[in-house]
């Protein structure tokens, strides 16, 4: 039998032991409604309350300004929608070419209905075209929907010096700033104070939470317009809560919060191995090696190899890489986010992403069967 | 120490342990992500065409009309916005006074848009007043949304009569037609073929499967517009899927197909014991007694006792009952379930919602404590 190695943790993560030990009570005699006003909805209420605070704790806010959502899409959408619906008079929306296909598809979707969408354009080392957006930005404009760390190749778009760029655009338009930090939650420090932003989304099952569970920060409760009506999470998402996804979350961003440094040491020094060991082999690139980028991941791209064929080996011998986003691997065209990048190539790569638990040995073995596939 | 009764199903219910059993494989090693094209995320992708099947044979439809979503209220909501966004030249909508918060609390949202929303009288036995549909119905009407039960009272608002007139209004009329079928779905058999309907929404937790996933039917998915935008659910609905809800969904579909007769007997019959038992307390009116009903729903209204009070003296007994929905139980002013059915003392009613496993000796104990509190 083959040895099953993982390494396709920006797509999705396994629910640790400690997470669903946590959540066990509540799939069983925990089952009450939390907003049934008796004691059995009271206690899944005060749960909620408990993991809110934990949520709010690793991104530096306040509990009030955190709604759980059905994951990073619904948080994308919702931002987008509350946005347009709060200055509805401005039709222009500015994101980038990079963004995640929840963002893309919904402003497709806008365009249809006479929204003006500027696509900003990355360079290769998915750096964002800064001039443009100072270019592009005016009176018109709703909302600037930025990605803090891309889910394919990990570059951080959202640096500091941009950050502050976007801070100073604030002074002089009035549009509201979203920033969709999937993927740099809990392997990057997130320090909402200091981000400015209006919105924020979070996934849960990017770290290690079932699928289906989402967070998203907003700065302005009260002028909120909901995706989803009702009176739940402070009457700003409906619906019946996810408590699984929910208490899940909270344990994961606590356990986050008390462990970073330790996670964040393991992370680095185990992706640092297998970027030294890949360097080893010949006719292969890192993808945005000298830029900042969340530290799991690594996005390769070989001269004289497919990135589909080396995936579809690998996972023959166990191991589970990706060529791009989960959410576009059932197109059969390169990756937009690398064709964005204009990089060399892009049907070449693959993608690898490790988390905390990943072995050295689970590294070494990939090694050897990588150099099989090319 | 007390007893736990449990009699609030219509507000949640309890996971069966043949569901747990079923999602634990996805909580732990089968934690693929079904967009990924390798053999661990396939796995889960045909686990989730299988549960989709299982629940379209539940409601007697084709598999690729059925999508998933978070719940209830998503699919409430993705119903109204695909409506609007489908029709957009029409702006009137007509729904009930006595539907559920997040159809009620959406379109208040689009009155603030411009919209008129025309809100349907009930009778005191919550028949529809189909008159005032007759009249109000016309040519920039986009929408009608009718709940098929109500969740507070248990009456079924979509009568066999009711839904020929609506087939009839349709054929001179360009609407879309949707149902809140949450309440009644596995307690009432539902045939989409003949309801006639371009959207019916439905929840899992109102079947013993984890809160935070539904589904819904969609009649034209070729016109429908997401909510959440997004690849997954045939692009109709975004997000990295729910796993272990939807697996869930599935297996109690399966469930309640195989078993509709026998399931539908134990409640008729534990509910009739109930009823029986009730009527010999004297100074209280089952509400809507006389009209059909989900057969797991009964709306008590007393003369001389206060529900609020009723249901926190149960609670400190162990027994759990509510006074309406658990989506507005926060509010402190009656049900305008019932206030709006204009019933005498709405503020004197408890509802009572069983289960296929609520047992006699429940209901015993329950009648015994009820009379200690009146």
């Amino acid at each position: 039998m083959n040895r099953f190695v993982y390494l396709d943790n920006n797509a999705t993560t396994k629910i640790t032991a400690e997470i669903r030990e946590k959540i066990q009570p509540y799939s069983d005699l925990q089952f009450g409604n939390p907003s049934s006003i008796y004691g059995h909805g009271l206690k899944v209420k005060r749960a909620i309350m408990e993991a809110r605070e934990n949520c709010a704790n690793l991104v530096k806010c306040d509990a009030k300004n955190i709604i759980f959502t059905s994951g990073g899409s619904e948080s994308n959408c919702s931002s987008i929608n509350s946005a347009i619906n709060q200055l509805p008079n401005k039709k222009k929306i500015i994101t980038t070419k990079v963004e995640h296909s929840s963002i893309l598809e919904y402003c497709k979707l806008l365009e249809k209905k006479g929204y003006e969408i500027v696509y900003l354009d990355v360079d290769k080392n998915c750096n964002l075209n800064v001039n443009q957006l100072e270019k592009e930005i005016d009176d018109n404009t709703s909302l600037l929907s930025i990605q803090f760390a891309n889910n394919e190749v990990g570059a951080v778009l959202l640096t500091d010096k941009i950050l502050k760029q976007i801070q100073k655009l604030k002074t002089k338009f009035d549009f509201l700033f979203h920033i969709d930090a999937v993927q740099a939650l809990g392997k990057i420090e997130l320090d909402i104070t200091k981000l400015n932003a209006d919105f924020v989304s979070f996934s849960g099952h990017k770290i290690h939470c079932p699928k289906g569970t989402g967070m998203l920060y907003v700065k302005d409760t009260q002028n909120f317009v909901p995706l989803i009506a009702g009176h739940q999470e402070f009457g700003l998402r409906g619906g019946t809560e996810n408590i699984l996804g929910i208490i899940a979350l909270g344990e994961s961003c606590k356990y986050i919060s008390s462990n970073f440094e330790e996670i964040s040491i393991k992370i680095k020094q185990i992706n640092e191995y297998l970027e030294t060991e890949v360097l080893k082999i010949s006719n292969v690139t890192i993808n945005c090696q000298k830029v900042k980028r969340i530290p799991n991941t690594t996005s390769l791209t070989f001269d004289n190899a497919l990135g589909n064929q080396i995936m579809f080996k690998l996972d023959q011998m166990g191991i589970c890489v990706s060529t791009g986003s989960a959410c576009n691997s059932e197109s059969s065209e390169p990756s937009y986010v690398l064709t964005s990048m204009k990089i060399k190539n892009p049907q070449n790569t693959i993608r690898i992403s490790v988390d905390e638990n990943t072995t050295k040995s689970q590294i070494d073995y990939f090694i050897e069967k990588l150099k099989m596939c090319i």
